[in-house]
């Protein structure tokens, strides 16, 4: 049987980094394939995706928006039609030159992002303020030409999905970006139990193109923050160079105004980092693929299988359960089940039997109870919702210690140095002192956060009046 | 408000093929985009893909299969592993040779399919036929360079589920190829209303790769068939290229067997085909978006639009149920809601109120049924059942009507030429003759189907002993 499968993983401790690789690789959450950078999502891995995906699909369903499908492939021209767009993008993207035998005439890449095919379709289909809103959102996966990677966080190729919306006015896309940005914060703190911030992204870090870039950003075990879901007020700018115009209610024309938002399978490396431990992944119960292990103990024994698939069978229709009843040791079940990150896990054997009780085992905090099998549905219903809470409860502590406030640059460096985290500092809104704190400290500024606080006159870089509190931070 | 909708569409006895761009365009399923050959899936067209798709998936679940999701990019070399499946697809494939403004040391193509990838995977997470059978699916684009293309029937890029699995025995990849057939038909059959012959393709036209294809086949209302979907026994060919090997039973090393299966968007086509008419759109009750229409009548006057609202409330959580309050006038609505194929129109005037009753009009036959408001629910539940059924059973008399038992070549190409359809002919089993009727008759052999029947002793191309039934027809 070889060894214990949470021998196999490193330490968090020691080397987070590796300790996530051996995490994704050993849950079976991804394996590797010969396409460099990219990343096969495993069964586990894709159902846990299902789960968030369905959970964020019928909220951006609820909020009016309806699916579309847009071609995979970007003519060059059209990339090239919003300036700021193509620079922002040009570097890494991939080109298709050739199709079958043929050398095409223009070459075409593939989508790093939709804004462009969007704006060319709208273009044919909005003439009048009676065909506006147009709230539109696509499922698909996009490709961005990256040196370096890693499984979920950072890919050649990742899924998403984008939704792209135009509006009469700017409040109105005002509102819809605040709205999606809500939408995004609700899914991350509901359904994957992540605390986040909301801000908004200074010029230098905004979505090319945009007006400006509304974010959500959550903190990482290690320190480290991560850009979990992006909101983008895109203003006129693509309109115009589309021409996206439309007769407004009193007959004149007018251009339109529009918004993008994106959320990707980065947000499962998050959950990971977030709420996993040394013995592996662990899931919030509202998107674990199994909610509830049922484990036989001396499974041999006679009427011990049976009455763990009854187990199983009476709680399918308000669990999602699973049940090993594979020939590997009890021991290495639980090991297997832990990390796999499954929330409960339920122990049933000969002598439970007897006592009509079973024995319910949290992953978040390994403690066990016994529970009468008559109280089992509602102990267990009860458990999942407090698992969920606790893995917010704490993941939400660790971000405040992990968040500083700093006056002066040495103050930002030594405790960025010592602590990592979010560090909120004053800022001038040049970017001059963005940059500089960026070379000297490898802090990027993660949001100028909507909820705001005055620590003080001055910006910490250069001293100059400062009215802006920014969280920085080292980030994914 | 300009002119009739209806009268925007051509006439589908004048030019088929016009008609049905003109249904795809008019009932806003799809928009072209600058991208050649490639499309652009509204709202409404999405939604029934939405549909197709969730009915498709939870069978794939139901029958033990895991989504899956692999890269969008495959090495050449990988490619080229398996040496029919390269000259089956190379032709057809985009390459991407440069990433950013680096040129790529091997050009990797957009996936057309995923066997190689699948292959890849298996043989490193594979040992021992513990690990069988490996039932894996998954939802993707793909792309294949075709010249000539048409909205959903064939695009550069099409949307599709393609499933691989591994299997100890021939046996068993026989009995997946046969359930995924199966599963597929039923989908067909119970979702679409498409009736469908199944049987196996002749080795000319089997998927480039396998040992054999299966295939369901449908005739479209100008007597054209159109290949619906597939499912392959791929033997041990790609797992010998690859190196699958497994540990079996008796501590033997062999070669998994494998199968693939796929099913695609060109159904949307299919679908519109089979049950389309000269108003548009007909879309069967289980697949359509909205499956009822409220439209008011009058619905200036005091309580109409309330009671248009409340009605739609009241229906919703049994039905998918749409209302058309807008200004625009009842009658085109009326058009609207009938190129758009709704199953079924609700008006409700100020009569209909005073009276307690609703006005409920078929899309398929235009019957009109006055209905008491409180037998609406049941009503409107076995209209919707009754629609799905007629829809399958007409297209079932036509595929009938348009099937014909042919003896000799003369005769094949007189029926072809009079009645288009599926022409039945006994079949030598040599490829000479299935290229000679091609040349002569541009038909081509959809399939020998599994229920066979004798209808002479010879070929009905060179006169030689022939002992397969084969179903030709001009197609898709």
């Amino acid at each position: 049987m070889a060894k214990n499968m949470v021998e196999q993983i490193t330490n968090m401790d020691e080397d987070f980094a590796q300790w996530y690789t051996d995490v994704v690789l050993k849950a079976e959450l991804v394996d590797y394939s010969s396409v460099r950078g990219s990343m096969i999502i495993r069964p586990y891995g894709y159902a846990i995706w299902e789960n968030i995906k369905n959970a964020l699909d019928t909220e951006i369903k609820a909020t009016g928006h309806e699916n579309v499908y847009m071609p995979l492939l970007i003519p060059e021209s059209l990339l090239q039609k919003e300036k700021d767009h193509i620079e922002g993008f040009a570097p890494e993207v991939a080109w298709v030159t050739h199709g079958g035998d043929e050398e095409l005439a223009e070459r075409l890449c593939i989508r790093p992002t939709s804004e462009v095919l969007f704006a060319e379709h709208y273009k044919n289909i909005i003439h009048s303020y009676r065909d506006l809103p147009k709230l539109y959102n696509q499922w698909a996966n996009v490709v961005r030409w990256e040196k370096t990677t890693r499984p979920f966080l950072r890919t050649l190729e990742f899924l998403w999905q984008e939704g792209h919306t135009c509006h009469e006015t700017d409040q109105d896309a005002h509102e819809e970006t605040v709205k999606m940005l809500e939408v995004y914060a609700d899914i991350c703190e509901r359904v994957l139990a992540i605390p986040i911030v909301k801000g908004q992204k200074t010029e230098k870090e905004k979505f090319a193109g945009a007006k400006y870039t509304y974010t959500i950003e959550s903190l990482m075990h290690d320190g480290k923050a991560l850009q979990s879901g992006t909101s983008h007020n895109l203003g006129t700018g693509f309109a115009k160079s589309f021409g996206i115009e439309f007769l407004d209610r009193d007959g004149k024309l007018q251009t339109v105004h529009q918004t993008s938002w994106g959320f990707t399978t980065r947000i499962i490396g998050a959950m990971i980092m977030v709420h996993g431990d040394d013995k592996g992944l662990v899931l919030p119960p509202a998107v674990a693929p199994t909610q509830v292990l049922v484990v036989p103990i001396a499974q041999h024994k006679e009427g011990v299988l049976d009455a763990a698939y009854e187990l199983q069978k009476a709680l399918k229709s308000k669990f999602r359960v699973g049940i090993d009843a594979s020939d590997k040791k009890p021991g290495w079940k639980f090991n297997e089940s832990e990390m796999k990150g499954i929330p409960v896990r339920l122990e049933i054997g000969p002598r439970d039997i007897e006592e009509n009780k079973v024995v319910l085992v949290r992953r978040d905090t390994g403690e066990k109870l016994t529970v009468e099998q008559q109280n089992l549905e509602t102990e267990l219903a009860r458990l999942l919702e407090d698992i969920q809470k606790n893995l917010y409860d704490k993941a939400l502590q660790h971000r405040i210690k992990k968040t500083h406030a700093v006056e002066s640059m040495e103050e930002f460096k030594e405790t960025l140095a010592k602590e990592g985290g979010f560090i909120e500092a004053m800022w001038c809104g040049k970017q001059a002192c963005e940059d500089r704190i960026k070379e000297e400290t490898q802090a990027t500024s993660r949001c100028i956060p909507f909820e705001q606080e005055r620590l003080s006159e001055t910006c910490v870089c250069c001293g100059e009046g400062a009215e802006q509190l920014v969280i920085w931070a080292k980030a994914y």
